[in-house]
């Protein structure tokens, strides 16, 4: 597609597409700023403030980009956002150089993803040799239990690589 | 943003976001075609031809839009194909008023997502009253199993709603 | 094998042997005072004082009995303490005629399994529908995490059966 | 209890309660030959030949002792089996020296427990760094699917330690 294509294709949009097409450039003007990936910036999610030093919290709106065919978030979508949290925090616990790998994931879904945004709440649950063992909660904006997850990650130390 | 502030930020796009941008809109046109939501269009799902009548196969393209920091899909867009995938398929197998809900999902991770694109086999373990209990293989184009997945899933029966 | 057999048998037994012996003749004997099965009896599971209404909390001596080859309780025989607990809190909850299934679960190992006890913690997390999704820890008698678990429970109810 | 305690509290069990009580005596017995601990001894799990190389294969009968109120097997029950059956499938795998631990396991019921025995088959998913992903399927006599399992381990190299 060429940019005289997608200039052309813009003129035919109906608001609410145009509203898609804005989360894209935003995502894409974002990243250049935060150094963070696309996709979480075109799903915005973003760090939250937290009054608890043993977890992490972060947020991401819910717009239609994200929503099944009975409108309500995606599952995966969901999880994601708690795997996002989950990595943030570790990316945060582990040092400068070292990188991780999730094994394995179990989410638990308790309500439908709705409502304007869906906070996730990260903690280690324990940490042994270089496995940790975390879960996250994602709550939507009336402090509803939506998912619970267990996330299992082992970190590859630099030097043995 | 309105259509003007679009456009005008369209002209300082590189050629790889513009790439993003029309991914955004092949999805938005696309969705108004097959009635599938936003996010499988943009992320580029479709279904594969199965030679085998007990699994739905589907695929996703990897692109930029869905690598994390490490440059290797989200662990958490896998399991989001898988999901679909086995979503997909259930929609197939359930009477046509009927709904479902996702209850759980295991995700275990194999393998690094990488490659050209991610092809989902998902088939059903066993059902039983109102429960579909699902699983999923994702592997890469060199035929490598990247994730395997375990989902349950809530039949809604129409008049019981 | 005979009663007289057994009673030669015994005769060479180790002080050692005695008592996994006496372990199960405490269950068969309790198991005709409580009503509860073999097993449960055998392991010596019983139920624990919560202050928590919210909760059901019940425990496990750790006996030679249900070691592994690393001299830590087997893995299998913890799930089944957390499973036990999960599924005798439903049973309190559950109207008197209904059952209920285990649709699935879900270990996530901590820490070995030792000490002189396991203590099982069982709470619900969402009840919707049919489906009991519940949670449970389990830690030993330093109050450390030994391992912690979901599962997921489908209520039968009697008059659909 | 005393031997002599023992003896006299057997003098008033019935045929049933002797069987229990002989399946004791076995695995004590046993457990002097094998070398293997108490619990599999009791739950009278043996190894059975495999035509596969890539599989290990273990069984367990059904008796009184392993059922829940339900007199079907106790879902913890068919779970230690699948984690035994993998544990000693790894045991062959790894180099003599070396440990394991289960990181987590992940079980989903598909039909009760009941029938003559139980037949538990494992196999390696993945192996990578000091990760084994694996899993296991348990069915009945009439080779249906009772549960599928995957479990996690983390292999503890003895210059590690």
């Amino acid at each position: 597609m060429t940019k005289q294509e997608i200039l052309s294709q813009i003129e035919t949009l109906s608001d609410r597409d145009i509203k898609a097409l804005a989360r894209t450039l935003n995502a894409l003007s974002n990243m250049k700023e935060n150094k963070y990936p696309f996709l979480g910036n075109f799903l915005g999610v973003v760090e939250e403030d937290s009054e608890n030093e043993t977890e992490f919290v972060c947020s991401m709106p819910i717009g239609r980009e994200v929503l099944n065919p009975y409108r309500i978030v995606y599952g995966g979508i969901t999880a994601t956002l708690a795997d996002m949290a989950m990595g943030w925090m570790l990316e945060r616990r582990i040092s400068g150089k070292d990188k991780f790998v999730t094994l394995d994931m179990n989410v638990n879904y308790h309500k439908a993803g709705t409502g304007k945004r869906l906070i996730a709440t990260a903690r280690v649950v324990n940490q042994a040799q270089d496995i940790w063992q975390m879960a996250c909660d994602v709550r939507n904006d009336r402090d509803e239990l939506v998912v619970t997850t267990t996330g299992t990650f082992l970190q590859l130390r630099r030097g043995k690589e």
